[in-house]
């Protein structure tokens, strides 16, 4: 993997690169969709390139439980399984297994817990997690680290910190894949002293890049720009920021000014299967019986499949007459709307006016 | 609309056409998927045109029920709405009404049942499922029938012929429309005079083509071959003749084999929605665990997307998962083999070789 810099905001910690992995280019600022399960729901990886999404972000912990690891390293990988040829991100799974199960039982060996699948007892711990993301096969992949609810008493937080930081450093000494770039997590919540020595201990280990993990979690915006303000300072320069689950665009282009390089998030996926659809002119409620006749695109300033063909009449009809179509048409709609967003922001930095765009942008929002 | 005969078959009934629409062409015979709601269960339009399909078969009732044909009207018709630019039949509401509704009370007039979406009363004759069609702009119409349950007392089928040989008469008299053909729809369950009454008195009345209507309800392929014996050589040699809600590709050949035209059936997308995948050497139920680690494609004789580009074990994992991608693939998978076997049979029509390719075709099946 080679990380490039190619233009830095005059007025902002905002700066524009590139990620060059076996798969292919990343430029930064990038939003990645999820992939859950193997697959961005309702897309086919053809409609996914469409909108030009450079990385997506599959989730090491789904995939260990079903159809497990080894079922897609006999498949030839990741990229193979799922058909898709430009860059993967798996996470490591800290974030499921803490958030998704039940009956877990931590210690600092491992995560002991129960797979909603078929009910059976479950163990992962940094080990065993490095041979998932291993088997995986993805460009980059995270370390196992331990994700704490919100909010959090701050002792437990700097116990747990520490445990993410051990656990990182198994996870550096287990990696022997010289294909894959791992990086380390940074944890603390909302605290400044412990997310400042967790990010000090890890950039020490010099992995190769750095994820901030732990925020959208129900903190808000403001404690998000306030981790992000005394975090991102002390992540070396020459080396890609990860904002893990993050968010609506208010947060993401927060986080581009704030020096993030990489962003992903279900929230273009799952609120177009609700039926939001995000348009340069704000959210739209598609379901809503005003635009029951309206022959106009989704948003006019958008060229994808969905806006180049349809009315917000029929996607309208499709998701009243819970027709899959309407699914597929609104995420399509919405992951292209944030790739967009996306490469306006990377252009407005290499114009040197990102603030200018993030204002504009948002003031329409 | 244009049908011109190309081939006909030495050894059986089967015979190769065209028809043209407004729309363009339909080579016949010719198998359409189901479009219910405006849309072919999980595909977008652009992957249809990938199957081959030349023309859909849409719902009135449906499309009356939601979004409203006069929206549909408003929006430019339902080409433009569901944005499918090759041929389209609508289907009357017939079997629709009398085969999805409670409290349905039919006179001579029409029929009154209550909405399954919002409860309330409607009421549907001759003329309004007229109106329906004519607003929603299909190609090909289809006359207002009673659709009776199989099996049906000999009294019942025949006083419900009489009503459908009236209510196909009133459609007639109600089509304004140039530039839609109507098509009238034999009825009579499993009882030769009646069907032969019924067919000899439509085809009197001159229709643009004639579809039979009534089978495949129950009554088995045994007797839905009794009925095509007797029923097709009454209708005129120069008309398309359209077996409604058919069916597996037994019956399709059989169907062919007794010189129908045209075909429509749910089966290629709900059967693959339920994971079974037709393919050149039988079904495959793509959930069953020998398929797991199958790096094969669905169908190696198959050139779909799906085939092409995904192996048994991934889309094993997308349905197990849950996941709205598999039923997609599975879709056009199927629909794609559906489309293969007509352009098949065609061929082996113009070459002269049907019986064989039929034989071949099944014994694999």
């Amino acid at each position: 993997m080679q990380f490039r810099l190619l233009a830095s905001d005059n007025k902002t910690k905002a700066r524009c690169g590139e990620i060059t992995t076996n798969h292919g280019l990343i430029p930064t600022p990038a939003f990645m969709p999820v992939g859950t399960q193997a697959t961005v729901k309702t897309l086919t990886p053809l409609q996914l390139q469409e909108t030009e999404a450079h990385a997506l972000l599959c989730n090491a912990y789904h995939l260990y439980l079903r159809p497990g690891h080894e079922v897609v390293k006999k498949l030839g990988g990741l990229h193979k399984f799922m058909k898709w040829d430009r860059s993967i991100i798996t996470d490591s799974g800290g974030y499921q297994v803490f958030s998704l199960e039940r009956l877990t039982k931590v210690t600092d060996d491992g995560v002991e817990f129960q797979s909603p699948i078929d009910g059976s007892r479950r163990f992962l711990n940094p080990e065993i997690v490095m041979d998932i993301q291993h088997a995986l096969g993805a460009d980059i992949i995270m370390a196992f680290d331990e994700c704490l609810p919100y909010p959090c008493e701050k002792d437990r937080v700097r116990q747990s910190m520490y445990r993410t930081v051990k656990w990182a450093n198994r996870c550096l000494k287990a990696h022997n894949s010289d294909d894959q770039e791992l990086f380390a997590i940074v944890q603390g919540s909302v605290f400044k002293d412990i997310r400042e020595e967790c990010t000090d201990r890890l950039v020490e280990m010099e992995f190769n890049g750095y994820a901030i993990g732990g925020l959208s979690v129900g903190e808000g915006n403001l404690l998000m720009n306030e981790v992000l303000e005394y975090t991102t300072p002390r992540l070396p320069e020459n080396k890609p920021r990860y904002l893990m689950g993050v968010g609506f665009p208010l947060d993401i282009l927060d986080g581009i000014e704030h020096g993030i390089d990489l962003f992903d998030c279900v929230i273009p996926t799952r609120n177009g299967r609700n039926g939001c659809a995000f348009t340069s002119n704000g959210k739209l409620k598609i379901r809503n019986s005003c635009y029951k006749t309206d022959e106009r695109p989704i948003d006019k300033n958008c060229h994808c499949y969905a806006c180049k063909n349809f009315s917000r009449a029929y996607i309208r009809h499709l998701l009243t007459s819970n027709e899959i179509l309407g699914l597929s048409l609104m995420s399509l709609h919405n992951i292209c709307f944030f790739e967009n967003m996306m490469k306006k922001a990377r252009q407005s930095i290499i114009e040197g006016n990102f603030l200018n765009f993030k204002s504009k942008f948002l003031s329409l929002q």
